[in-house]
């Protein structure tokens, strides 16, 4: 396989985006990325794109080509190709996207992820994304995703002495990062207590410990790493890309407070990219509910497990220690479009990467790590980026 | 990239499956595969899974680690990747699993599809099927599928002299094929009057110009040439697997009578494969509608465009001539579970290929090509095999 570098990054607003349509967000993000990769279209290979339910949002399957067409680009005749995995569509699709570039077969391709969840009821909107999760097993007996994280988080608390106020921190960082954040979903900053107050989803969580529902779209191009700066000063490498999936019902799990998912999908990743999470500066986890950013941070090594809360109520990954996490604001405040998550998460890592995020810059970046999640984790996808000087 | 062979087969019946679930028929096709393939499940290396609308039909998305889950295969974290392009989202599957070996990245996978489509009414299914054509520029304003399919075929009427009874040729042989496939959905067989006089869906196509809605899975294991004999004793080369996309709306087409992403694909994967049509003993051609099977012939080069429809009445491509087509039954009498068919026309290839095809048996089959198309043609992927001597 060959090595496959990111080389032009593009992204929509997120938020309730009711004035732009699925494909004007999905062609905006995608043409960024190109121009952003100083790329003509006529040396594009393709398109992957991370999707979750534009079925069932907008009674329109066999998005990939749609997308290519209205870009204007249906008269090369290229590959178009949706990918689903429920909240780990973007990154799914970055896999695809990168195995394509890595065998060969594709030189240049735009991996997006795009989703138009608010022009739907809130109450649709949930049904939709509910059906991430096992819907015969889960979904009949009442469990909504908010509920089975919830349950995760009590098991936690329980187990490992883990406090509420800990779950609250991150949705705090979230926002104060998102506040940063031209693009995000949300630019109000939150407290701690506001968190812990803010209405009951499912207790123990609040409407501010859940991500949103938002619209909108992000993309990237990959090309071979070699002679990539052709094409951009500061190539960012794929070091690794790795998929892991685990039962879809949570009381299936061996532990309740444990992906599976993302503790293989971080093993082989690290593994594959030779890296250990300390060599981490940035990353990008989903937080999609405050208790999965928690978890997930164990279930990565970046803090052993059951020490997730204490690294939360210390700040530990907030700017105090060596990996600093969600500087796009996370889920949580930079927005939470389903199948675009992945992919934003990547678009988010590279500005750092090359230097280019502002107010939000981490110093001295050059390794940052992705990682999103479908379901209740039935699905984990990890990246792995590096900065080429 | 290294050479893929297929491995392994498998696939349920096609029809109305009511008694049985999605996660059942998948599990079902798969284990298949597997068995065939003599493939332990510790070493497979992941599931790809072609799916057009879960979401719609069963509000469940997220399907394939469910399907992982329920055959008993969480446990190895594997990666469970579900793509979707419409009527192709099984021929994607494979071009993504393809891919997948090629590069490295994965030894050994399973590529299924699978769709389950008679548990909602016939007029439901019918909206969620038409969400693989444009939405907003082609459902809103009153056309589906068929509608639009009938276009095309008044519009080679028109161009070439084509006849109704060229149209209603394919199901005939269509039929005729299926009554000698236990696994196809309809097993009778039809006339010419019977196709032609049989119910108005959209002038001139009658009901038996149409592919019915089914439920059925299918699925192949895939591994790396080299070494397959350890699995096989009749290995099959993916020669070539192409995608090609094109405009969503029909009205948008350079030309109404031509699939331009069937002409890419098809030049593209005979490019691939060091071949050209008349090298193909056994082919399976999207017939979704009988026009479809007639236009996708002319545009893979094996008539010269326009003269579909003579070679039809002249029963060209049913056992007169070098290719022979559709021996499974196709699309129009196997059956039609959308995500389904382009798995299952590559599972009729390796029958033929291995010689295990009984009534069915092409004699002296060593190339196929399998065709299968997404919406009125916005995709079209084209995959040749090759029997390893």
């Amino acid at each position: 396989m060959r090595d496959v570098a990111i080389l032009g990054i593009g992204m929509t607003k997120f938020g309730e985006l009711w004035d732009h349509s699925f494909r004007e967000i999905g062609i905006e993000a995608g043409f960024q990325a190109l121009v952003d990769g100083k790329l003509g279209s006529h040396d594009l290979g393709g398109l992957y794109l991370g999707n979750m339910a534009s079925g069932a949002f907008l009674e329109q399957e066999h998005i990939a080509p749609l997308i290519l067409d209205y870009a204007g680009l249906a008269g090369h005749h290229l590959p178009a190709i949706r990918v689903e995995a429920g909240g780990a569509s973007g990154a799914m699709a970055l896999h695809e996207g990168y195995l394509a570039v890595a065998s060969g077969a594709y030189d240049f391709v735009v991996v997006g992820g795009a989703e138009k969840m608010t022009d739907v009821s809130d109450t649709e909107a949930a049904r939709i994304v509910d059906a991430t999760a096992d819907t015969e097993w889960e979904l009949v007996f009442g469990a909504t995703l908010p509920s089975l994280w919830a349950m995760v988080a009590r098991k936690h608390m329980h187990e490992y002495g883990t406090r509420r106020e800990d779950l609250a921190a991150l949705p705090v960082h979230d926002h104060q990062m998102a506040s940063k954040n031209p693009l995000a979903h949300f630019r109000n900053k939150v407290t701690l207590d506001q968190v812990v107050n803010s209405g009951m989803v499912a207790d123990p969580l609040g409407l501010l410990d859940c991500a949103p529902l938002s619209d909108g779209a992000a993309a990237v191009l990959l090309g071979p790493l070699e002679g990539a700066r052709k094409y951009t000063d500061t190539p960012v490498k794929i070091a690794a890309s790795q998929v892991a999936c685990d039962t879809m019902a949570l009381h299936h799990r061996r532990d309740l407070t444990t992906m599976d998912s993302t503790v293989f999908a971080g093993k082989r990743a690290f593994s594959q990219a030779r890296r250990k999470p300390s060599d981490v500066q940035v990353a990008e986890i989903d937080d999609a509910y405050s208790i999965g950013g928690l978890v997930a941070l164990e279930d990565l090594g970046f803090v052993a497990k059951g020490e997730g809360g204490v690294a939360m109520r210390d700040g530990r990954f907030f700017g105090k220690g060596p990996t600093q996490i969600n500087t796009s604001g996370g889920l949580k405040a930079q927005g939470r479009p389903f199948g675009a998550v992945g992919v934003a998460q990547v678009v988010e890592l590279v500005r750092q990467l090359r230097g280019e995020a502002k107010e939000r810059q981490v110093a001295g970046a050059q390794v940052g790590l992705a990682h999103n999640v479908g379901g209740t984790g039935a699905t984990s996808v990890v990246t792995v980026l590096e900065r080429m000087n």
